[in-house]
């Protein structure tokens, strides 16, 4: 193991070429410094990913790398926020390598370019058992815009990004546990959609302009559905025939009586939902098409203060027997 | 383990108590927010400590969580910065009970109110090994006022803040890698100083007002002296016969001759090193000793761009094989 680099040293080749912003000092320093704007609040977020748990120990480490950060990013895309920069705490297992090492660095990276961040500081450690991931991401948002979950009110509208269940139903896929999907492009659709969440960061400025409340699906569809109905005090319908399905999804959902409640409640979607006043709805949905993010009216707020239900083609209510996903 | 709440009844009933600040909306959203003053400069800084590196798993829950917020805190104070949160991501071992999680939020509560802070968010999860607790703090000074690394200059006086070494003796006591140390009130203190960090959050506007450089010990005096020199470009001494050294670390000093070493080269001190021009030295020690922490002029910078040296009291250089500890 000598041949492996210490810490000061890996921070020197992989990660100091990661601290773009001149707040972070280069990492030749104990902090960083952000220096808001005027008129700006500071967005605060941190998701920590575990092998085993998020993740599996063999995916790509630049995958690993992605999804560390990406779950962070799109917290702070479901708030209207657009993101500045990251903190990272790396607990690594006793066989890492250092190629490993380096392809994560490269993960890093490309996730930097594309959605302009900077690196602002961390740590690397050891680890006694499996790998952890920890991120803690900021970014801004004019004063007092923030998107939060407590806005929604009844008659507005429900919308999701993109489609839904994926990401879950790609890892039942993997782990085995649903039938009959060939390999193939809808097949593989569905693993990516696991392996790296696409944060909807161009929909922020969009929901702050138009949501009443809005979040990021990491636990589910429905719970999170629930989560806003909870903290705004309403109650909510989802109309389970206009859930937007990719191929893959709509091809389970025909043929596995147990795929609509995965996609209903599985977890690692990473679409935006989003309430909004019906008047604003067509305006909404042209702006975040504009935005390149497609959205999809799947529901409504309604009175009351149970938590949200999930509609058949009749109108009938479907039996959840699990809300959400719960990382634990 | 049916009885052991779910994440959402944990954060509940031990984390939303700790969500003081407004900005961190009781956790009832996926993101905090904090509304800088005018004027000021955000700092941040992110730390891991996990078990089996950084403390024993059957150390005081209470304790652990207290060392997870003050290494930031100690970072924090170094570079002259007030702290006002913190984001927790937690990574818990399989076998965690409510008992250690009741206990572990207990010490965190202790801490904020010592120390001022609030939670602002985070995470629970499980662990595929051991513990890993993952604090991202975050802090503000005054506009452009932050105490950098890289600022000490030929002639200024070195300080360090309490005593030095304690820590890292009290490790090797508790690992038994040292000899001849009676128990009682000395090892204890070198024990306490090794289980509960005290930063020196007190030191941090004295250190905006006089000094030209400063950071907390965290790799031992000797390597985290190189740092600033390396950094600022200048070379440095340290007088050994000057380093302060509470009574159970002057004990070993005079009976093990491998203590020095620990004392100049050991870990997890979190005091205080700074530099100051000799013309502040006096009012720098006058004015830490009223925000009620003792300095001591250890050394002093120099020109060149050679590590510092450790100079014995006939000012001849002492030999030192590791110059830092790595946490890694």
């Amino acid at each position: 193991m000598a041949e492996r680099p210490g810490e000061f040293a890996l921070i020197d080749r992989y990660f100091r070429p990661l601290a773009s912003d001149p707040g972070a000092f280069s990492l030749a320093d104990d902090v960083a410094v952000y220096v808001p704007r005027d008129g700006e609040d500071v967005v605060l977020k941190a998701d920590l990913i575990a092998e085993g748990v998020h993740f599996f120990a063999d995916d790509p480490p630049a995958a690993i790398a992605a999804k560390a950060l990406r779950v962070n990013l799109s917290d702070l895309a479901g708030k209207g926020a657009e993101p500045i920069g990251y903190l990272l705490s790396l607990a690594l297992k006793p066989d890492w390598t250092e190629d490993w090492l380096r392809d994560f660095a490269a993960g890093l990276e490309a996730d930097q370019k594309r959605f302009g961040l900077s690196l602002f500081g961390g740590d690397t450690n050891r680890s006694a058992g499996g790998l952890t991931v920890s991120v803690a991401a900021f970014g801004r948002v004019p004063a007092a815009s923030i998107v939060r979950r407590s806005g929604a009110a009844p008659g507005d509208l429900v919308f999701v990004s993109g489609t839904v269940g994926d990401a879950a139903l790609g890892l039942r896929i993997r782990l085995g546990t649903i039938d009959a999907m060939p390999a193939g492009k809808a097949a593989d659709h569905l693993l990516d959609r696991y392996l790296l969440p696409q944060p909807r960061v161009e929909l922020a400025a969009t929901l702050r302009r138009y949501a009443t409340s809005a979040l990021d699906i990491s636990d589910g569809l429905v719970g999170d559905f629930a989560h806003i109905c909870d903290v705004s005090g309403v109650g909510g319908e989802i109309e389970a025939s206009t859930l937007p399905l990719s191929a893959g999804a709509r091809m389970l959902a025909d043929s596995d009586p147990t795929a609509l409640a995965t996609i209903l409640t599985g977890g690692d979607d990473y679409e935006i939902l989003a309430t909004v006043p019906e008047p604003d709805a067509e305006a909404f949905a042209e702006d975040a098409a504009e935005a390149g993010v497609p959205v999809t009216r799947i529901g409504r707020v309604v009175e009351g203060k149970s938590p949200p239900v999930v509609l058949d083609g009749e109108g009938r209510p479907l039996p959840l027997d699990h809300m959400s996903h719960v990382h634990f």
